[in-house]
């Protein structure tokens, strides 16, 4: 059973990632961290990230699942790496260049993804495709999530957005279109909708003058995402050092 | 039958008057004006708004039907006021404060109006309801338009801005959402997208933690709003000077 | 602090009302009952419901809250009626005329409902409207919920279809258009997807030759409907024999 | 330039055709036939189906485009097979076997699609792809055309019911879910949506306990539809005999 320690344990998506290991027997949540003060969720242990090296010591974890801030993530994933723990990293909003990860996947195996479902990973084969048979034409993005988010555009947005680019789509990226701003041709809009409890959802609109595609994900809960996170725990586990998709997660 | 003179003939919806003109025996065009030297569409003379007076003295309109541009419009009416001709005005991206329409409306009829369809008059009714019925969910505006749109939002979802804010909504507007940038609480997102031919698609979200709300319109051509801006052009001529509101029109 | 019976305690929804009842402090769950053995579910005891006068007489409790089936619903409420306890009925499926309900609401409270959210109630109103403002247009109703749904349409598909016949739209339900079938006048398509996990959609499509409405709410969760339930069973307890509508519930 | 015999010239497909073909100059559209008395329209002169022989001889054509009804279309192809005309048909609502087609393409070219838009045939790959990234996901398709749609489902949705199916999606089509009717496992729902003016519309909804996927298509208007005839008319002329593909016309 693959022991794992979760990172940003108190927020929404860490403690759905303890919820989801409660109905599996492949992993086992040994302990989390986040920046709060040690307590307990669901009879799991939760310490403060300021004892991070004694809470690796004490709960002896193969894998990191981390839902937290990029400033956090970057302080785990570097301690991880050098406790021989491996990292699956969930947590969105980092930079383009991440130099901890590729120096963390020196010594081992890291996974980081915007997105831990099959789902969105289908989503993004999708949209490839369609805007790569339909050259020309117009394609906005739009994504819609629970009033709580952080960061704009979603890292799943931003994910769609470089494979509608890769696939010879728009790569011009407009957020807020207002005023007089008619639309130039190599233009993506992306539009981040933030409401209600809505936990994940992702629809790119593609379109000429006669017809229009839209291509959409919805997840009903956090739990795919968690469960998917926890499905890349226990893949990556055991693996050489190096980078991993979650792509290859879920073809196999 | 009602003589009228379309502004901005040339024009994507001018032309779609002239066509919706010519299933109708209420209604007959006598000439349009533009920014384009004169000619001719589908049999009505169209002449440049450099002559816009001597066009009111040769072909005697009694009301004007105008979709042109915010400085063409002023013109137009201020020209119509003087000529005694009534005026329709579906010209969108005025500012807030237009003194010409309130100058002509002191002596001829006025109706502006930022969208000539019935079901965009229910889609406002059936907004304002549901946000007084659900207070405290959060809403977001998404309007999508043909790719030519030079002005955003539209001016329908300026209306639906001002009616959700008089129902009780958010009236804080946000143009863009980027970055780390959490919804507050009394802000309402407004997003404008711009793909292929679309003739005008209005949607609001309205939601809480567990639910939510699609409330959409969307026309299938520009038709609908020529036919709508006729129907206000019969029933307009004749009044009394004033300003005039389309949803009288269509409760008659 | 009201005491509540959960009726089909061990489905879906009367799990869902025991989670909902957790967070909530001017309701107790003090017993479920289902046709399954006696058991307990979070702490709360399940009695069978060959059982139930004993459960009745064992917990005492003010008021019934009732998700099980149309055969079970009518025994349960029979009984609480002479054990005068209030009673709330969430099951849907029933025959139109369900005399068990009038005989029950002269001795105790009684309060039926095919859906317990605000958002329902709001949609309802809002096709309401959009039918009325909209007449000769054409109306169809999709329906989507989880692929364990026993009955088609949902009960809240049938609220929605006797609105918009009250309202002036169309009346002669059509489940299932195949072949060579072109619409009639006063049809209305009647359309169930059960599919995934989907807690709820419904969907009204209003349409004409030249534009069309979509108005339509989504559950994200079952939780809502488990929350409207118990505040109803929290209104209703205490009041004079008689029906009441779950929108006189959430208009105080 | 190709010379067109359009067959149904006198419904909403055939006056498309024509309208379509007023835009380009690599098509003539030489004359239509239809089950009216002769006449014209917008300068094309149409025959009497009964008549069909004389005006294959005096019109001389190329290729037929025809969107009529399955017994005219069979009666059409058989005679344009003879007179060394080639097919191409869009006329939906056939038997699953058409032996009339077979024939025909032993003496010239022939290609019948239910749909000619480029993006119904992305529609197509991208829903094969998601049905067989996620097995074991529920399927249901929903399509949406104009109230005077005849046939039900529309062609386009058989196409996308015969990918779903091949990919490995249910196969077991259930029109019309009604009372005590839960999911089975390899069933699929088909909801044909039949209201006001709208061209063409089909979503595939695709869902797990977790999450959903939607992937639709919206034809603005039939222009996209005769257009792709005519690119298939101009495409099929001067070919083998045999049968052919729209996916073929346009990979080109």
């Amino acid at each position: 059973m693959t022991r794992v320690l979760v990172g940003g344990v108190t927020g929404r998506m860490g403690r759905a990632v303890i919820a989801a290991a409660s109905d599996r027997d492949d992993v086992n949540i040994v302990a989390g961290v986040s920046r709060d003060p040690p307590g307990e969720i669901d009879g799991v242990p939760t310490e403060s990230a300021a004892d991070l090296e004694a809470a690796l010591s004490e709960y002896d974890p193969d894998v990191l699942v981390d839902f937290s801030t990029p400033d956090a993530s970057r302080t785990l994933v570097a301690a991880c790496a050098d406790a021989d723990v491996a990292c699956v990293v969930g947590t969105t909003g980092f930079d383009d260049d991440e130099s901890v990860f590729r120096e963390a996947s020196e010594s081992v195996p890291v996974l980081v993804a915007s997105n831990f479902s099959r789902g969105v990973q289908a989503l993004l084969r999708a949209v490839e495709g369609a805007v790569s048979d339909l050259p020309g034409y117009d394609v906005e993005l739009t994504e819609t999530h629970h009033n709580g988010k952080r960061d704009a555009p979603s890292g799943t947005a931003k994910t769609l957005l470089d494979r509608i680019a890769a696939a010879g789509g728009p790569d011009e990226r407009v957020h807020g279109r207002e005023g007089d701003a008619p639309r130039q041709p190599d233009e993506i809009g992306v539009h981040a909708r933030r409401a209600g409890g809505i936990a994940g959802e992702h629809e790119v609109l593609i379109a000429n003058d006669h017809e229009e595609l839209r291509l959409s994900h919805r997840a009903a809960d956090r739990g795919v995402f968690a469960d998917g996170a926890l499905d890349a725990a226990a893949w990556v586990t055991g693996r050489h050092p190096g980078r991993y998709e979650f792509s290859e997660v879920i073809s196999e």
